[in-house]
């Protein structure tokens, strides 16, 4: 990816600006994080992750409004809300295992004492990395820039 | 993942709370993107991303001071300096790919003019998602939490 150069005027214009816009505070990534553990309800973010009231208010509304939780009566008591992952929140989830694994990779602090598995063979998944279109490992040597039209994307 | 879930009190000895400190804000990523479309020069980076000149200063020694970007004097003119990716900064990229996928899928922008490619074949790269160990994709629904001691990790 030596000779890689993209006209900086068109970020605009690329998903990147739009993810960060949602995602881009470090708040909304603990609160998808708890999502995927099976967190639903506020009292349970705020208890388990130590996050001020109307911040965490702030966020999951935010989280909410963008399609990556939904906000629904819980069938057994339905003046309690729960805080769901939508398939928009669940496709989250390999940005927020790679930047897990960036993060255990290059940390100086001890491992999680959980790991990510497959369930049918309990071993660790791979880390996250950028394959070609067949398959294929890529580095970031490999990689180029092309033009969107003329790849037919 | 249905019944996974880790005990929130361990989230501090994850990888996610550390990469959050150094990435969770969305000017590190854009910095990031810049640095891997070339961009070297504070001069570039402030003209092409349109950040305050104080806040691309403060980013900019963050990354330097976490070893994401490495801060050199120009081998032509040593009175300037360059911003360079470190292995630690490359190892980002499946994040910001990651990431930059999910936007351009849920975002009701135009598609970026430049998409990445495989540099032998010039076919975009793929979907970023999880695989097992053995290389099979997986789902979300195929993934569980294991203790990591049990898993040798």
């Amino acid at each position: 990816m030596g000779h890689l150069h993209e006209d900086m005027r068109e970020i605009a214009q690329c998903g990147l600006p739009s993810a960060l816009e949602v995602m881009g505070e470090r708040w909304s990534f603990m609160i998808l994080r708890a999502s995927f553990n099976g967190i639903r309800h506020f009292e349970d973010f705020q208890g388990q992750l130590g996050i001020a009231r109307n911040i965490l208010s702030n966020r999951l509304h935010r989280l909410v409004e963008n399609g990556i939780l939904k906000r629904e009566p819980v069938p057994d008591d339905r003046r309690r809300v729960e805080y769901r992952l939508t398939e928009k929140g669940i496709d989250l989830l390999p940005t927020l295992v790679a930047l897990r694994q960036w993060g255990e990779k290059y940390s100086a602090r001890t491992q999680s004492s959980l790991t990510i598995v497959d369930a049918r063979d309990r071993k660790p998944i791979a880390p996250i990395r950028l394959h070609a279109a067949d398959g294929r490992p890529l580095r970031y040597e490999e990689l180029d820039w092309e033009e969107s039209e003329k790849v037919g994307k």
